[in-house]
């Protein structure tokens, strides 16, 4: 069993497919960057950019290969969608257990632009009941974003029923997939997703700071330009171009992280997204089933059916960040302890004064890992 | 001599140094992502981010480690500068040979936030007289955004005499470095420079899609957040963290990014940046003799000791895309034609309905390369 133990796949993919690996080493040897877009160049370097499109559209639902647009990372995506949206007035709504990757840029316009939002509620466990929403859309509702499962309970959002009612209403729907994709099927069609804010170095397994987010059609038309630069096209106008993919990609992307995408989609889908989701559940339900006899509280669902593989427990005996600092010092287990970026949603699980260690897993994760892990934990909680 | 021969460096160092493609390569073997900040973990790859911190404050002047924010890129460390700093009623001074980097986001402010933007007068090979600015200070001028030098016209931009005058009003000034940082020195002490945007991707020697900013004492405090989201600290807040590095950078960073260019900083501290000058002068001043002997105009400054190692050209013979499309076909040569994301620098060398022909050189250009460069020019511009 290699060490450390990587538990904290929901943060990073620490460990890429070896393919990968093999093609970026390739990559960085043959030494040859070539920056798309900014200079002629053979037509391989060129294309490496629009196959990555091409296989995320393809992976999203999305309309067309210019309707994929890449970023630094989800956050980044995030803020460029919610402010190209939001004007002085509008009303948005969201969930009680969103990332701060959604929840601070939407304080922010609150506190500053005149938006309004509302906080979908959701019960101790992360569970949202769609009918709730319907008395909360006023006629200023222009935005509904959700994340696709909280990185905190594991819980899956009911997604499809929420955006089906959004969409009856005219609101555009705006998902946070940066724990879902890769591991979730994600359908902007029959999901009724109208804009999709991805990041490349959790589950879809590339390299960190890549992201981007994906476009249904028509719907660039209302987003702003809000982050915007040289595209190496249209040059001549100060005004950022209003074709696809350039109104939302200004300045030089990161070409190796997204040949990492591009490899790592391709591996993906080799293996199959059921494959995916059905090793990982499998390695949840053994974590779960392992943690009854423990004196320990579960935070979120405790379905691996309805879950992402996340896990986060408290424990009265230690303070999170004395236990995950136990697991790492005696045992070399990588765990993340705190609010793991959501105040929100351990609000929800009551759990804002203490945090919780959150224990996350992938695809490398192994049962012997798990095992492992359980074994220290007892020990842990046996003093 | 490697074909193709690539002379487009003002875009991308399309070769980066041998150790650095070592370092990278060794990194994605070990194949251990591990996201800083965002798990508990060993303490190599938390210094990591650290060092590089460490290591660019050094290069820059900078005041402390902390004070070197890492971004995507120079686009997106200027947008965040831009909008972080201005607000309604503010006016600020800027160049007419700028970047769409700084161009468009101020374009943007002007239309949309009644921000007020005056561009100081440049001659058409893009000097700029630092004596035009007292008379063109308001009251309410709160920032001056200078590009250090054109990446059309080469010209060195007075960058010392025009923020010393500004500092004297306490204008906050922003240097965008795109084009010069790690090629010529850089003391944001001595220059007076408030705020720093650079990119790593073109004289850092790293990869693409890492950037950044620098920061001088207390600049932070007039910066608003702009972009933000999660940052793994104070994470009970919906506000962004108001300490450094962490106001300025939400989301996962770009690790591979980030390795590549203390890698590459090692290397070029190694070198020296008089050699790195010294070699690339000489290439750029044998290319510009060789040009006089050419039906060509020359863009810009004809001065190497003047100049960034970027020279521009149109001919009356051919427009510039074709000239640039018969270097590449005929030739294999690498060139960038159009407008290179700067049509004010164009407006004011006379050749924004044309464009030109920019070839750009960096520390793997040979003289080889060059004089088949000009053999090249010469037999297309013969006929």
């Amino acid at each position: 069993m290699k060490q450390p133990i990587y538990l904290n796949y929901a943060a990073t993919s620490n460990y890429k497919f070896e393919s990968t690996i093999q093609e970026l080493s390739h990559y960085l040897e043959t030494n040859n960057n070539i920056n798309t877009n900014r200079g002629l160049q053979n037509s391989d370097e060129l294309g490496l950019i629009f196959e990555t499109r091409v296989a995320l559209a393809d992976f999203f639902h999305a309309p067309d290969p210019a309707h994929i647009i890449f970023t630094a990372n989800a956050t980044t995506s995030l803020n460029m969608i919610l402010n190209g949206l939001l004007k002085s007035g509008d009303h948005i709504i969201t969930t009680q257990v969103e990332h701060n990757a959604v929840a601070r840029p939407l304080h922010l316009l609150e506190m500053q632009q005149n938006i309004s939002v509302t906080y979908l509620h959701c019960e101790s466990d992360g569970k949202l009941d769609p009918t709730q929403i319907e008395s909360l859309i006023r006629p200023e509702t222009k935005v509904m974003v959700m994340t696709h499962a909280s990185n905190v309970l594991g819980t899956i959002l009911p997604i499809k029923e929420c955006f089906k009612i959004a969409k009856a209403y005219g609101i555009i729907t705006v998902l946070d997939c940066a724990q879902t994709a890769g591991f979730l099927p994600i359908d902007m069609e029959t999901m009724s997703i109208d804009v999709l804010a991805f990041t490349g170095h959790k589950s879809l397994m590339g390299l960190s700071g890549i992201g981007g987010f994906a476009l249904a059609q028509n719907i660039e038309k209302k987003i702003d330009p809000w982050m915007i630069g040289g595209t190496g096209s249209a040059s001549l106008s100060l005004e950022q171009p209003s074709f696809l993919p350039d109104k939302f990609e200004p300045g030089t992307l990161n070409t190796i992280g997204i040949l990492s995408l591009k490899s790592a989609l391709k591996a993906i889908n080799t293996l199959g997204l059921d494959k995916i989701v059905t090793h990982e559940r499998a390695i949840t339900a053994r974590f779960l089933t392992g943690l009854k006899d423990l004196p320990i509280t579960i935070l979120g669902s405790v379905d691996p059916a309805e879950m992402v593989p996340v896990v986060s427990i408290t424990s009265t005996m230690f303070d999170p960040g004395e236990l995950a600092q136990q697991l790492f010092d005696r045992y070399q287990i990588i765990t993340r302890c705190g609010l793991h970026c959501s105040p929100l949603a351990h609000k929800t699980a009551g759990t804002l004064k203490t945090g919780a260690v959150r224990f996350s897993f992938g695809w490398h994760t192994t049962i012997d890992e798990i095992d492992y892990t359980l074994k220290a934990l007892k020990e842990i909680l046996s003093k």
